[in-house]
């Protein structure tokens, strides 16, 4: 074995070892602590040494993920996975030295952004997120007609209110955002009462638009629950065709290994008279 | 074939033809647009501009619908779908030429409704808003029950605290839509504690009312959460009822086809004993 | 037959008559617009001709009620039913005269509360009204507890808060009628701040309180759909015991009747063949 | 029998009668009522009455848990069960002499949570504290999901927003409380209209978190929902395992008897044939 495969190989137990996954989880973590203390006003020592400690965590974790790049067959298996580009991202992007002041506040973000590196590293974390991410086209058209929705309302909205409350319906964008603050039934009778002083019955578009908005939601909301269910479902009737056959086994009794076997015998010993009379099925 | 039905032939072409459908939905996206930039301050020369393209869709919109009236076998048949009726109504309505300021404001409102268009464009979301429509009727009784709620309580708050705020309270018409309110719990307390002043009890009045919706909304929920489900499972087993068989076969030996196979191997047998043996049924 | 029991069975034929219940629920109809309209200020006149009409509609409840009472075999029997005695008690609360104003005012509920003559009227608001009625004691132990919680913390609240806001936490009742406005998100982060400048940690009651609270009231939701999911599937099973089998029958081949019948004419053609050997299996 | 296990069979006899659980029950209702009328401004005669009977309460529940350790077979027995721990933590605790003001607070709180022990009383409400405390694991990842989300956007609000609103983005704790605020709709419009009055972009952070808290919120309910249907129906199945399969034998024709037994018969009458026709299997 060459020293490259040998170093490969070392590369891949590390990886695997359980102490360095969790090890890699404490930086994230602790990591995920100095941006929250670093939202404090802070002594300058203080101040100072976070700055080292965080050299020191990108350090880390830009060692971590050669190790891991190291550890797979190649680069393109490696870049292949979402999360590591994901990940591959974060820590290179924390690597550009900063200084203008615009600059350091993408530095913080990028920070800020490594604690997503927990759900790439724990399974659990990312079998959600994953989930997540496939609901989204599921929802794509509820969405759309949704989006109709606003859309149309806001129209109007721009149209009808824009004089009354510029703040509130000046454009079309602005209405939307006045809109989905209604949905949220956040002071949406300020809003209501302000234009209902000057088109009495403007409640009707109001009422109309929360009952659209609410129906449709409830909509989404059962197609994701249906969704699921029969996702659930395959899931258990998958598993039953492994597994089940003997259960189903036991419980009745017509498929009892019994019937099968009686059957046989019926045969054999048909075979046997057959042959005894001398009757060959050809020759009759 | 004359020359009419050759025309025919070609309409229903190009309605069934993708780039078409396509352009006509980027055409509508477009006329949407359209409406929205409309709703910002513009440049006299973009609106002008806007307006001759304006035409230009109304236009296209028309003659798209010559075209699918002209592919479709009879007009009778054409106006039987509710969404060509209203596609109908939406272009012809916008060719009515508008000069006063009021008619104006329909006119734009036409136009916002041509984004509708899109759910006529688009199966897909034909199909949520048909479900949507069926719906309704579904809930017919709950809601009637729910306005039964608001109707009462409606009237016992404009009895009751019409004279502590005219202005919430005033009639039935006013004090449902607070009531509504209410129910949106958007600022409930205020208009609570106002009361509360005059009426110390009148708590009550509110928390029933609250607790009443709540559970009426719920059951409405649960109602329509359950008829989804059957529905979903109804064409579930349907389509079981089709291509389940051979499934259910796989999986449950005594189904395979050995069972039959065999019985019919065994009658076969005992017909030729039964020959072999020269015993006639009859003759016994 | 006897005068007596012609005029019941006269009683009986117009309880039954639909176009007599269609009128009855016009009425019942016309008398809740009646009391909508009363809410708003009136022209003289019309108040008295609503005055006029409000007897004529009493004294036809009255009338309705003896009817349905005759038409019963026996008052007993007429009052064992829930609804029948919420109509009486609403008609004949209406016919004591009324003349001061506080006793106007419960006239004027009562009046109010003819609407409800709406539910005893149709069926499927009654079902539904019954559904809901039931669903009382399903709840019952995690409404008990949801008032634990709300008992325990308004506790807690009026102990530590009362000092900062009497208005908010003077007493038990107060701080519980503060905590479900707190459970509505309305303004409560007003109350909170408030109580977070003498106790900074207070947010922690808060948020403890919300998860508490929205905890419960989930598990209660979960169990009403559980509830009903479970009623409903009986209700399906119940059906399926009496329809099912040869639904099942047709899709599932093993039991067709093919096997039966054809397990029976093995068995026949066996019978021959043994007389055929004239084999007695008692004399073998 | 010794007298001491004498005594215990008396303890027992007490701790299992159902007139003194229903005491013990009435006690823990008064003492409950107690803490809430102790909310109220009180009479001097009526304050130092209720000090004496806190005392006999707090007496009262002495003895009731000394009989139940004594009834059980050892304290080891009665420690090991987590409402035993926490009867007698609250009951002793209650003995300590409280004279200090700050410690009078103490006391007056444990008053409090004497109210729970009626959930440790009612079996009902123990099965559901103890299924709410069982759903908690259950949602470990999703929380710690939707903590992810609450720091990183806690981090960002805090580094662009502390400037606009100290008050509300000081620091990441403020940040996050106040995004728990936006989380419940809260006059959420006014902490995203000052922001966006120097970002005019932050609504996309308003928005997208809120998206982001609602879709996480609504995976973990429909978690919840679908483990607790598992739940319900591997009870169900268990259930059936164990009444059910007489059931199945009576609507299912092919598991009748009848077939096992024809099949008996087959095979008796193809036995008794064979040794007609002297054919034994093995000289053949």
């Amino acid at each position: 074995m060459s020293q490259v495969s040998n170093l490969k190989q070392t590369f891949i137990d590390i990886r695997s070892n359980k102490v360095f996954e969790i090890f890699v989880i404490s930086v994230i973590i602790f990591s995920a602590l100095k941006v929250g203390v670093g939202t404090y006003p802070l002594d300058p020592n203080l101040a100072s040494a976070l700055k080292i400690l965080d050299w020191a965590v990108t350090i880390f974790f830009l060692v971590e993920i050669l190790i891991r790049m190291a550890a797979e067959h190649s680069l393109k298996r490696f870049f292949s996975k979402g999360w590591n580009i994901f990940d591959f991202v974060i820590v290179t992007a924390s690597l550009i030295p900063i200084d203008e002041s615009e600059m350091a506040l993408l530095g913080r973000l990028l920070r800020i952004f490594r604690v997503l590196r927990l759900v790439s590293m724990i399974p659990e974390l990312q079998v959600l997120v994953n989930a997540l991410l496939r609901a989204i086209p599921r929802m794509a058209y509820v969405s759309l007609l949704m989006f109709i929705i606003f859309y149309i309302y806001g129209a109007m909205g721009s149209i009808f209110f824009a004089e009354i409350n510029n703040q509130l319906w000046g454009n079309i964008s602005i209405a939307m955002l006045t809109l989905f603050r209604v949905a949220t039934f956040e002071d949406w009778t300020d809003v209501m009462y302000e234009t209902m002083a000057v088109y009495p019955l403007s409640w009707t578009f109001y009422l109309s638009f929360i009952f659209l908005v609410a129906f449709t939601f409830l909509n989404m909301m059962i197609g994701i629950v249906i969704q699921t269910l029969q996702t659930e479902h395959e899931k258990f009737v998958e598993n039953e065709a492994q597994h089940g056959p003997e259960m189903i086994a036991e419980t009745n009794p017509i498929n009892s290994p019994g019937t099968d076997a009686r059957l046989a015998k019926i045969e054999a010993q048909l075979d046997r008279i057959t042959a005894a009379l001398e009757v060959s099925p050809q020759h009759k």
